[in-house]
């Protein structure tokens, strides 16, 4: 199979291991796309295992690669980061003026209703085009698991419960758990998926998946108590809710931190050790 | 002594320790003035040392505090970092379209000539004016060290080597050391100081001031082999031929590494354990 051509932005050393950023032009999205890479020493680990991470709105792949401080224990674990844009990119590309909606607030999903279902595959893209590319062009252990933020939360919960025998475990950094139930969720998904057609959200949203589960694959949620966005945006409490009893999963409400990168960036290290675990 | 206001723009809660961003007016400098701020958990450590951190051309106080992942070590080691902005900034104050001179290029001196002479005196600001600020605002434990990158890592230098019973240790990333002999140096210095007044650049070179030194601060440097600035435009040759061979200076140049963040954060943990050691 030829491989398609991948255009090299950036390539930093990094924790002797590598950060990279690409630029490619994907088919189910129609448009030009970025991502970031990180690798670590490839030649004390010529084939890691793979952790996806989503961001969140109106993020990039940059915020994770520049704020997260992620390279440090991937580096030591030798797991390699794939980073995904949060959305199609363009002036050609439907939007929105607000930050929560159109380019920039993907929600990782597949839209169906116009303008938006001509550009915004986001699923399709990341499970299908995006990692059929990587696999391409690098080489990885097979194992994969799946990680994000807010709206990228959110993403890492879907795709992880969607593909339960895919990705050996699902963590996230406060995430929209409950989008069916939130004003960030209804907005997006009225607009992608359509007001009428609600029984299709139930497809696109972790309070459902999570009921529907046939494999239990493990999952570690960290959220923090001075978050603004926790109660009306989040709403971790009817996620657990609609948890089973048994269901593997590790939540942590932290005292005192909020939603932002520092966040993040305090507890990166305990969800590397918690993928770790399970490739 | 009343305290002088201090408006508070951030509060993050980061490793446990907290992340704080002001701003304030400047006397010395004739304008307002960003710093950033990362203090320890105060119940653990409410006297904590203190370390400046010098940003490079064309940084303010966020890239450090958002990119090299200090703030990890400095909680476990107890370690409060000031972070201050690298120039004067404002409609009203002096600029250069070009990166290396004028608003972000501050070069941590007390400039002479006109026009720069009315808002460039960032060696005053920080030993003097923010210095007092922030010790009427917050509590430390009377032990300071000073680290830096590319501009900010010869600020620290010069700083350090001028106030040798001040910093009880001095470290820097990717420093112009030389900066009488470099590009970036020689438009500062012409521009800030005078092209006439060569004898006063004397006073703002690491690699002058560490031939003249009554006491020896340690000094830690970390180089990337592969900064693309690294003979051009930091010279490291010529200070290390200045420094006497007893000189208590560990110097790094580490393959593959260039002049990014990414390296600034490959080897942050290393230069607070160094400063933690000589506090």
């Amino acid at each position: 199979m030829p491989k398609k051509p991948l255009e090299q932005l950036e390539n930093h050393h990094s924790f002797g291991g590598t950060q990279l950023k690409y630029r490619h032009d994907s088919a189910v999205l129609d448009c030009p796309m970025t991502f970031s890479l990180f690798l670590p020493d490839t030649h004390k680990f010529p084939h890691p295992p793979l952790l996806w991470w989503l961001s969140g709105l109106s993020s990039t792949d940059d915020n994770f690669t520049h704020k997260a401080g992620a390279q440090r224990t991937a580096a030591e674990l030798g797991i390699a980061i794939l980073i995904p844009d949060t959305s199609p990119r363009g002036e050609h590309v439907a939007d929105d003026p607000e930050y929560d909606l159109g380019q920039g607030a993907g929600f990782y999903l597949d839209a169906t209703e116009a303008p938006w279902s001509e550009h915004y595959q986001m699923y399709r893209y990341l499970t299908e085009e995006l990692s059929d590319l990587i696999k391409q062009h690098f080489t990885f252990s097979g194992k994969e698991a799946i990680s994000g933020h807010s709206m990228g939360g959110h993403g890492a919960l879907v795709i992880g419960l969607k593909n339960p025998t895919r990705f050996s475990s699902i963590s996230a950094f406060a995430p929209i758990l409950s989008p069916s139930q939130v004003p960030w969720g209804i907005r997006a998904f009225t607009n992608y998926l359509g007001k009428v057609n609600q029984i299709s959200w139930k497809n696109w949203d972790a309070s459902e998946l999570i009921q529907a589960v046939t494999y239990q694959v493990p999952i570690l949620i960290h959220q923090g108590r001075q978050d603004p966005f926790l109660a009306e945006q989040l709403d971790p409490a009817y996620f657990l809710s609609k948890t089973a009893p048994d269901y593997p999963l590790t939540y942590h409400l932290v005292d005192g931190y909020d939603h932002s990168y520092y966040f993040v960036a305090s507890f990166i290290e305990a969800h590397l050790r918690f993928h770790a675990q399970h490739f």
